[in-house]
């Protein structure tokens, strides 16, 4: 690809106590060379997760982000060109990549996308955080009708499509943010059956009143302090779906002891604790998929987008999320996706 | 019941630190009453047990145990009297009562015991113990040949059982006990693959290299830091069966923090935390017990039995497991079990 470079953001330097602007610098690089197994991509949309602030702590299910490299990040994208039995360039696909204009992956990593929505869509509801959200409530969770459901990072962009899951499946869904703000907006526009704020100090009597038969499954995506409060509240034979606990990620202080009283619920309740990748459920994604779309289509379930433009956009972003001034499903619109094939076909014509 | 009289070991006060003999009272009373749905119990066997110091601590799955109460237990007993359609005088039961002679209970709660065996077996491999470690490793934990296991409290009345049950599953199997003596009798006398003990200095890196392929199930019944130690050793989708928490109980400090890093290896290692009550299974009782009949008499599995005499013995027994000097399965004879038929005849025949 001559002429054409790459625009990054990368790691500047592991973030001291909460990441700031200046741990992210914005490099020019040449377009990845791409391997014979793999596709070169132009990304249109990355993602803005906890999950890119975790892994500058500490490894995750990936190893530690260290400075110099791209930030990960869940991508739609074009394929430029790739190998004879891949996607045809020209194909919009969704992947795992970076916060990067092109990226070369493994063609084998990348998935379609479903027909007929929108691309934003694609990372949201159709994405892993939809998928997280589904599997999550109903095979990790087992949500059942009639049951106490609590949600905490209700508001963010697995919980606020996690809880409306469980409505769908009949359960009475109590949402945790951090904001009035956010709790108005799942009690209006997502059908939560209460809210409450952790950051009252009435927070634990609150949660108590609102989980007055006790709590059947509780969707964790924050951890830390909250799981505390949550677990002398577990009925018998809860479950705590263990998603995320951004409440841990933007710090430099790890392993914080938690949570308080642990074995003993554990024990007593014949609670269900468990972790899970999205992954493991891939042969059911298609299942899951018409479900969803059935709901977003039929108006029982809402999706909360929020797109900011141009690659430089998507550092502020996440110090944004990470501080709890984000609704929902943050999203880097990086190219506009109007006109992606012609551009494509002028820009490549030499690959 | 005229002229009969109770003794009873009752708690005489809550423990301060750890439990003492000067915790314990023998006191006679009266014979219990019977209600009309009750049986009246004279006890043969009873158990020691660690839940009995747990619940000298907080409440577990029944309320805290209170100064002037007898100490809960399971027993063996002979039924004296009860409802017509209850168990005849003169049927040995087993049933969940106390350190006493004479028990008054729900029919409803006694159940048959298993018939051509020996009494003391009933409340070790064919009593709660047995079927714990059964249910606990094969449905809860789910262990698959080839995996590696690991017991804690490894030569307890449940672990020692647990370990075994892993093994015939075909599994490699760690013990952890507290001392030497315990892990020669796991290693020659009951299978088990390796043995650690918890007491020694380089005991975090004698589990590691123990458990070179990560530990696929924890059956976990001391918890406490013990936990801490085996949660980074977890494999990927490792499943940890939380049985008890024995390292807890002797102390009147509760609710210690614990575990570290806790939801981060459930996330990233989609770890599934369990805990279960034995009753939740009660459909799938006779099954296992069949099971563990015919590994005993084929020889796969062995049972270690403590017998005391006497009920003023109980005490001493609770003291001296919970400083960790029993194996396997500790029980007070508080009867003889010969002419067992014929001294009812003769004391009770005015019931």
């Amino acid at each position: 690809v001559s002429n054409v470079m790459n625009q990054q953001i990368v790691l500047a330097q592991s973030p001291s106590g909460r990441v700031t602007l200046s741990d992210f610098a914005l490099v020019t690089t040449e377009v990845p060379f791409r391997a014979a197994d793999q596709v070169l991509l132009r990304n249109i949309l990355v993602s803005v997760a906890p999950h890119q602030r975790a892994v500058m702590q500490e490894p995750t299910f990936r190893p530690r982000l260290v400075a110099g490299e791209v930030i990960p990040s869940s991508v739609i994208a074009e394929v430029v060109a790739g190998p004879p039995d891949g996607p045809a360039p020209g194909t919009v696909i969704a992947g795992t990549a970076g916060w990067e204009e092109y990226s070369a992956v493994r063609a084998a990593t990348v998935r379609p996308i479903l027909a007929g929505r929108p691309l934003v869509r694609q990372l949201s509801l159709f994405g892993l955080n939809g998928l997280t959200a589904y599997f999550g409530m109903l095979q990790v969770g087992c949500v059942r009708p009639g049951e106490t459901v609590v949600v905490s990072g209700a508001a963010g962009g697995v919980g606020h499509l996690a809880g409306q899951v469980a409505r769908i499946a009949g359960a009475h869904v109590v949402g945790i943010t951090g904001s009035a703000e956010k709790n108005l907006i799942l009690e209006k526009k997502l059908g939560y059956t209460h809210t409450v704020s952790r950051r009252s100090a009435a927070f634990p009597d609150d949660l108590r009143a609102a989980c007055a038969d006790g709590v059947d499954v509780y969707f964790d995506t924050a951890g830390g302090p909250i799981l505390d409060v949550v677990l002398p509240l577990m009925a018998t034979h809860g479950r705590i779906v263990c998603c995320g606990e951004t409440s841990q990620y933007d710090t430099d202080q790890t392993s914080l002891p938690s949570p308080r009283g642990f074995s003993k619920s554990v024990i007593t309740k014949s609670l269900r604790i468990e972790g899970f990748l999205v992954m493991d459920f891939s042969p059911q994604w298609g299942d899951a998929l018409t479900r969803l779309r059935d709901w977003e289509e039929s108006g029982q379930l809402a999706v909360i987008e929020d797109v900011r433009d141009g690659l430089d956009a998507a550092p502020a972003a996440l110090v944004a999320m990470m501080a709890g001034k984000s609704v929902g499903q943050l999203v880097v619109r990086i190219r506009q996706e109007a006109g992606l094939q012609q551009k494509r076909e002028t820009m490549f014509e030499t690959l």
